[in-house]
């Protein structure tokens, strides 16, 4: 196979990839879902959970996983070589995911917590500290068992895994909810974001601390935790006043008139490879990075040039790596099942619920209370992204990630039809279909 | 190496290539060139002729070739396997050119020839029919010379390919500058659009026969030259017609309203992969996909939602792949420059010359006739294009690949300053700069 039929074959995995992305998110959203909630399902049905399981002839030549040439399987230092597509897939999807994680910091809006503080805060307080003891208790009881955690895995390694990815919200659906009903500048939209963001910087945050303390070598963890923060600070002073006198400059000098956009890519490969590199993850230093563009016109301009093209063509390749990764039929014993429910009770439970009772307790209207319950609860696309650095940290199993795979499109599949249940269907569909209220 | 390694490593190239592209462009925009000049010699920099040449080790470390494990080459069917990262970068270069082309083929206006059908019809008749000739002289004269042609092609096929390969002409550049200028309404932007477009068309199809007779089988040949037509003709009409229902109907129903671009992706990669899997390559395929797409505010809305990610993420690869394959050094005995100045003074003769002395028996003034002669000249990114196929085939030695490449950046850098000298430099830079030019 040389780098052209590798190519010719890659086309047709995009082909295979964005099809089915379209054709389950237009059933889901037929059912009332959101586009994300078709996307995760397709993944997984493009993997060995369903196309695997139904017709697995397909899956292995469609994906295939190892390099054989002339019949035999390419060995290296012990190892079968995986096939070089795959890597193709897994770095492409990498790049699309540092983007989205990119533009979902440039759409992130700190002035939206400060306006309902007291709230917000609870409600997020209650949605990060529930879920997390709830998710360190189960990895207690669960410590162990081989089918769960790996053994060579300590237990406190596992219970702040557990812990940090019971507590991770979907916050770039929440937001996309919250804009496509027009909700952003009311009451519930305010806490809403609020919470969502705040929420979902804190697991963030968790996670950069849970991967930073997964490294044996204590200098390792001082650089991963030390470098996460000092990125962190200097990119959100330093790095925001330089940008927000930089990107202007450039966009009225001609000779650098069409710069903003490849120097902020630029910037997102250099990020991504520095927080990557110190042990931290991509997603975060993209993150961090999309919050440090300056708001505004310049904000709107990135997201409108840089999202259709990250959104339709990169991204699906993140759920499909995810999805080939994910295999249902190994939770295939009632106790399995039993740890499956169980996590999935506890996610509801500790993040739904408590967001709920937060909200409640702050003094917000029943309705407002359900609505923020639903939204938070929902894991989507950020669960998969913790859940693929558990699973590529060797750190969980193939049964525990296929467990909290069905847990993330489970509350993801809750969330719409609950917050429909008490704000009611989309009034004017049209309208919000034009897409003029995202711009708004 | 497991792919999360090899992923944090992809991120370093991205950045590498995003900023040599950048610095090299803006060195290129500073002296009065076009981007596309600048990335050009961005890949060559990066490659062999230049990193590589001056430091070999960082070159080495940055793109390495070959994979290696525990200090061991792995080898597989008596081969080295190339390393998994050269597989990504030319994947992910394929799919970033096919979305280029892709573009290129929606920009394409067809109404332009019919104005001006006789000037325009000489100017690229003589613009394909002289470099193509003069071409095919060469391959002939050449033929046996084992630096230049690979010893198992046959004359005929080089004779093709070299004729097909001095033809390309850089349309997507021409129609750029004439953009920029604001010149696509005057006397010679229509003529210039007319015959860059109908040149290049040609080329392609010319190219599409060249790589469709390479195949040894006659019934193999007959696919790919039989496929490539039935390809054109049902895209450009019953394609075109689908299309055209279709797309205005899915932006009018709020289920399917952020559906065209997805599904344009989609059937981008199945064109892409149809094409090349019946042997005419994926730009061909791509090219007539976008000459399918309704002109008007859908082309509009396409070009400006896909363009930025296509040409500021993705086509720098091509580029850097494309450099990395060029190795000026190979070019090493005074018959081997020879033959390299040969090859440049036919290229500039035959399309620069041949065009300025059709527009002019056409009776196109002085003035127009240098300026459409400098424009068609031009080789860019088209060269490119056709020189890696021909890499790809094994048609080309590295040498001939590297004094082509060194013709298409000339050709490529005198365009511009030709055109000012006739044109003035741009009067209005602000305007232009601002890029209204370009949506009007």
């Amino acid at each position: 196979m040389s780098n052209f039929d590798l190519s010719v074959h890659f086309f047709m995995q995009m082909a295979a990839i964005l099809a089915a992305c379209r054709v389950v998110g237009l059933i889901a959203r037929y059912l009332g879902q959101p586009q994300v909630v078709g996307e995760m399902i397709a993944g997984v049905v493009l993997g060995p959970s369903v196309l695997g399981a139904f017709w697995p002839d397909a899956m292995a030549w469609l994906f295939p996983r190892q390099l054989v040439v002339d019949g035999h399987v390419v060995m290296a230092g012990g190892k079968a070589v995986p096939h070089p597509l795959m890597t193709v897939i897994y770095c492409v999807a990498q790049v699309g995911l540092a983007s989205y994680m990119f533009l979902v910091g440039v759409e992130f809006r700190a002035d939206l917590i400060r306006k309902r503080v007291r709230s917000a805060v609870s409600v997020s307080m209650a949605g990060i500290l529930v879920p997390f003891a709830l998710g360190v208790l189960i990895a207690y009881f669960l410590q162990g068992n081989a089918r769960i955690f790996k053994p060579d895995v300590k237990l406190w390694e596992n219970m702040l895994f557990l812990g940090a990815s019971m507590s991770i919200t979907a916050f770039p659906m929440l937001a996309r909810i919250i804009y496509e009903r027009g909700l952003s500048g009311t009451s519930l939209g305010v806490l809403a974001l609020g919470a969502g963001s705040t929420d979902d910087v804190a697991a963030w945050c968790v996670l950069a601390v849970v991967l930073a303390s997964f490294k044996s070598d204590v200098e390792i963890a001082a650089l991963a935790i030390g470098g996460g923060v000092v990125y962190a600070v200097l990119m959100l002073t330093l790095g925001r006043r330089l940008l927000a006198v930089a990107l202007p400059r450039m966009e009225h000098t001609p000779l650098l008139k069409s710069f903003p956009v490849p120097v902020m890519l630029t910037l997102l490969m250099l990020a991504s490879w520095f927080t990557d590199s110190i042990g931290i993850y991509a997603v975060f230093g993209a993150f961090i990075l999309g919050a440090a563009v300056p708001r505004g016109e310049f904000a709107v301009q990135m997201q409108k040039k840089l999202e259709p093209a990250v959104v339709n063509l990169l991204l699906p390749l993140f759920f499909v790596y995810s999805g080939l990764n994910t295999k249902i039929s190994l939770v295939n014993t009632p106790a399995l099942w039993g740890i499956a429910a169980l996590l999935f009770a506890a996610a509801v439970f500790g993040k739904g619920v408590a967001c709920y009772a937060a909200a409640r307790a702050n003094g917000e209207p029943q309705r407002e209370a359900v609505a923020i319950g639903a939204l938070m609860n929902a894991r989507g696309l950020m669960e998969l992204i913790i859940l693929n650095i558990g699973r590529d940290f060797g750190i969980i199993t193939d049964e525990l990630f296929s467990m909290m795979v069905i847990m993330a499109v489970v509350t993801t599949l809750m969330a719409t039809p609950i917050f429909e249940l008490v704000y009611g269907r989309e009034r004017d569909a049209h309208l919000i279909a034009s897409g003029r209220r995202l711009e708004a």
